[in-house]
């Protein structure tokens, strides 16, 4: 039996939050539950089913990649994301930031850019990472991650054979210098033919909430190209923004879509799920040639389609405004919850312990003195599930990877779904935990 | 890139079927369309929305395997669709059907025989194919199949670069000698340790209408069984039952699940897509151990669960009696569109022409005479499709095997989605087309 697929961290995490009653889960990633749009939903599904003409058709069949008009608003509300991320960074007085194609040659391109022909709707956006991993990786071939990284990706490349190279984070993404030395280093092992992509959790990054700067996603992607001869083949930019539009503060970044010249190798992924409700699974994907096609065909193969039923409620919610509102909503939300969290960290964890204070997303990646442990057999992990509190550790974000040693002495902490009360109280417990062992230690 | 994959008939079928308004498609599987039950997925709709705490529910992330009361009502529903099964087979007066095992002993083993702990929530129960294949098989493995099967399924073994070997149907299933033959023909070569699982339509077979008898599924079982030792492993049967609750004449089959002993080595997979709405994907599969746990992992990685909000519109359908209704509801719609294509057949086709008669499903299965191809390429189809009728040539049904030479002179044609009116006019232009080229040839 090929059964080499580990079972996801994930997977035990959500049964733990969900099958422990008294547990406060800062562990899984899900979503607010006391904001979820269940009027909205519900709204906008009764205008679906109002008659059997819009009825019918949602709950038919469709065509593999998708509902044409959820693919052609897909393609608009991308643009549109694009389009005022450009234009804010643009007027922007940072100087760091490298500065995207301006508006008026972006207007020239953007039809190119943002093909509906291109879009795949997919069963939330992981179906699109799987999907795409699957496409362009042979077993043994390697995938460049982010480290720490998605675990839930990490457990991807476990399952399907494939090799994760780590490559240093910073405040604004990528260490450049470190992705050069990597790919340098896989070239004099003539490893270069292996690589294929290089997997980027691009905004409010899944562990740590880093957000790579415009100018890291060009820099990279000029990189990348660099490397391409040596390889033999294209490598591939796989833009995971899942929690792009969960922005609470600062401004939005241009994707790597905008960087010029740089449509043919990106891979952009995005969700309806996060922003709107996770439990209607609509992502997508705007995918270059060939990759577009080779991945429609494994959709095919998968499921032939995403539901139709969801798809149908994504259309009517975004053009009815409810998709835009809710989304609003829930960056206040968040915002909130993140603050309330950010309190709480300062009120009860010991000094030595550092975070990044995030700017959207769902997480604060928390440091602790290198010396203590955070892993699943940790001291530190064992005595808070023991009080009844989670949190992800980690070590689980990091890919093997023996060029390193893994760090373990991080966790990552969300704000999700966990009420208000619960953060306080989860931190508390999680403060205390920590304040004995780092005493003790 | 790793682009194995190849251009699925059916994206093409399907889309040749939405975009050309003209054409009368016999083709697609599509499910009827003025039948699907809009305002009955409308009032479920309502109720699972209409509090905040179950709505909440439906718009959340669940855990990977599936919702637990949803997996608990499924398990229950296939529990007594197997019950009245073995209770009406059992009272059938027929010689050539083995018994399943009786009443009174089924009552000891159920419990054991349908554990909602083995239930698997997918979407659509092509995700439970595409996912038992990925799990069981490696590259350059043997997947059995009957000859012809269903193409989907081909697209699936040939982009994980798996190997088909065509077992041939007769009118109860599977022939057993040949079924014998092949298995012992692999042994010969050395290739009986590829050989991971054998997949079975075992309802109203797609494409042939096809049901498999209880004697075959356990005489099949027990040849499985006999090679498992020279092969060094287990030899799965993927029970394929999307059709089952489509019958319309004649009485269920109990399941492979109901033979004695057997539980080990069968996975079941059913669906509430095709009984209810296609646009709502709810699919499922009872899978022993390990084979659960590992496909239950790669469904963690392929998008951790399936959508929320679907699975408690099937929770909300099937214990209000609203799935019942429409199954039954459906049932009789089929059987009358299926006359009226045999109507049409018996009187548009010309003499020599072959079919059998569905007792349930949405396929009718033609036989030409063998002189005559009805292949992508062939005059058949390509006047067929001037004449604006579109029907799935047989010859994508045959898995591609050296060791016979793969038919070319069937078709496949469905009554699912097409109208009456257009039931009989494209049957009349395929009769026209068939009686001009027969008479020509």
């Amino acid at each position: 039996m090929g059964q080499r697929t580990l079972e996801p961290p994930i997977s035990w995490l959500m049964h733990a939050a969900l099958s422990r009653p008294k547990l406060i889960s800062l562990a899984a990633g899900f979503t607010d539950n006391v904001s979820l749009p269940v009027a909205e939903a519900r709204l906008a599904l009764n205008r679906v089913l109002r008659s059997p003409r819009t009825g019918r058709k949602a709950l038919q069949y469709g065509i593999t990649a998708g509902d044409p008009t959820l693919r052609q608003l897909t393609a608009e509300h991308l643009q549109k994301l694009d389009s005022q991320a450009s234009a804010s960074s643009s007027s922007s007085s940072s100087s760091l930031v490298l500065e995207p194609k301006s508006r008026t040659r972006m207007k020239d391109e953007d039809e190119k850019a943002y093909p509906p022909e291109r879009l795949l709707i997919t069963s939330g956006s992981q179906q699109l990472l799987y999907m795409t991993t699957e496409a362009l990786c042979d077993e043994g071939d390697i995938v460049l991650v982010e480290d720490p990284t998605y675990f839930v990706y990490l457990g991807i490349l476990q399952s399907r054979g494939l090799r994760a190279r780590g490559v240093r984070l910073e405040r604004d993404g990528l260490e450049l210098a470190h992705l050069e030395g990597v790919l340098q280093s896989l070239k004099r092992r003539g490893e270069l033919r292996r690589v294929k992509m290089l997997y980027l959790v691009s905004y409010f990054q899944n562990p740590t909430g880093t957000t790579t700067s415009f100018g890291k996603k060009r820099a990279i992607l000029k990189l990348l190209k660099q490397f391409e001869r040596p390889a033999g083949h294209p490598i591939y930019l796989l833009e995971d923004a899942a929690y792009r539009e969960l922005r609470f503060a600062g401004q939005d970044v241009p994707s790597a879509l905008t960087v010029r010249g740089a449509a043919s190798r990106v891979i952009y992924a995005g969700t309806f799920s996060k922003p709107f409700a996770t439990g209607a699974r609509v992502g997508y994907g705007l995918l270059p040639e060939p990759v577009f096609t080779a991945v429609k065909h494994i959709k095919g193969n998968h499921d032939f389609g995403t539901a139709n039923l969801l798809q149908q409620l994504s259309v009517q919610t975004l053009t009815s405004g409810i998709y835009g509102r809710q989304v609003a909503r829930l960056q206040k939300r968040y915002a909130h919850k993140a603050h309330v969290m950010k309190q709480a960290l300062e009120k009860h964890f010991p000094a030595g312990i550092e975070w990044w204070e995030p700017e959207g997303g769902l997480y604060f990646w928390v440091r602790l003195p290198r010396a203590i442990s955070t892993g699943v057999k940790s001291k530190v992990f064992r005595t808070a599930l023991k009080n009844d509190v989670l949190y992800v550790p980690g070590e689980l974000c990091y890919a093997d990877d023996a060029t390193r040693r893994k760090p373990d002495h991080e966790m990552r902490i969300s704000f999700g779904s966990a009420s208000e009360d619960d953060i306080r109280e989860g931190i508390r417990r999680l403060g205390r935990v920590l304040r004995k062992l780092i005493t003790k230690g």
